[in-house]
């Protein structure tokens, strides 16, 4: 099996940290998206969608969602447990993980893609020929701020994201947070829960993955 | 429990299938989106992120997306298995359960909400305040013509979306195509593989639901 990575996008983390935690290794394949090679004859004979990561079996067979990797790995080797153990706790590491995905990775990506010189016509993930729209990297921002504002919130109640556990949705928020500061795009102020919470996931040894 | 609906809604409707298809009921409260009832002060009381549907448990837990919904009861019951049971098939759901919502079903919200007049303010679900961007009612139609043509092909291939087995996958395409039909946003001619897979899907009794 190989794992078509890319070191500094969020999506590629998401897994590469999942698989720390879990101590599985996977050889890894880097492609550069800002230099196109995601959509290069040689790639998207691997995964016509042109997406990353992308994990693709020996029988050739590919898997280019993260969440998807994830959960593969998550029913080969169920410990340490990410993605829940009772029926509630599946629920809502599921829930808060698509809460971050739609409510924070959305906006991040419309205020990315869209105001990127190299993501012109490459405004969506793995396309091209799709023009940015200016208009969405300010909806993009605004909707951003307000995000870290309501999980700040639920930080003060909640050692994780999910409940008192680690979960993917913490991994998934790290890596948001994570880019939405490399772009400098909007982290506001005032946020001290957190705050508290990324210096806790971020000294875990699965962040350097 | 109770679960928050809405009738003529693609997700709500999502749920309401796979709870047919597990045969299990739970008592339904119906809420318009489109008359604003979901940001009216009763609705925020039980979620303030004011999305549709919404699972409310016996102690005031509130599960608000589609597919953690879903987990949460196949975990429950897992019988039917809607979610895959081998590692590889519940990887491959998941996959294609995101590539449907990610290539098809945002960019179907994308052309509705920018461009019905109710939503003119709520250009994003469950909020206010996001005002409609019109260039994206193009780009949403013309990546969801591109979807038909690319689910198409797959249907040519396999009985169902993810495999020989009908899945969440099936249901949310199914949903996503009769949400498009019906506000004749693109569907595009010369796809028999997905007009056939659309007839057996179709006449499940859970179809109805």
């Amino acid at each position: 099996m190989k794992l078509y990575d890319m070191r500094v996008a969020p999506n590629p983390r998401r897994v590469r940290i999942f698989l720390a935690e879990k101590g599985i290794e996977v050889p890894r394949v880097e492609i550069n998206i800002r230099a196109g090679e995601n959509l290069e004859p040689g790639f998207l004979a691997v995964n016509p969608r042109g997406v990353l990561p992308t994990l693709q079996l020996d029988d050739g067979t590919v898997i280019d969602e993260s969440t998807a990797i994830c959960r593969y790995f998550e029913a080969l080797q169920p410990d340490p447990p990410l993605l829940g153990t009772t029926p509630l706790d599946i629920a809502l590491i599921e829930c808060w993980n698509r809460r971050i995905e739609f409510d924070g990775g959305q906006p991040l990506v419309d205020a990315f893609r869209n105001s990127y010189p190299p993501y012109a016509d490459r405004a969506v993930p793995g396309r091209s020929g799709v023009a940015a729209i200016p208009a969405l990297v300010e909806r993009g921002r605004a909707r951003l701020g307000e995000f870290f504002t309501v999980i700040d919130a639920r930080l003060r109640d909640s050692e994780f994201v999910a409940g008192p556990t680690f979960s993917l949705a913490d991994i998934t928020l790290l890596c948001i947070a994570d880019f939405a500061r490399a772009l400098k795009l909007t982290v506001p102020e005032g946020i001290p829960d957190f705050l508290r919470w990324h210096a806790t996931v971020s000294a875990r040894p699965s962040a350097q993955a």
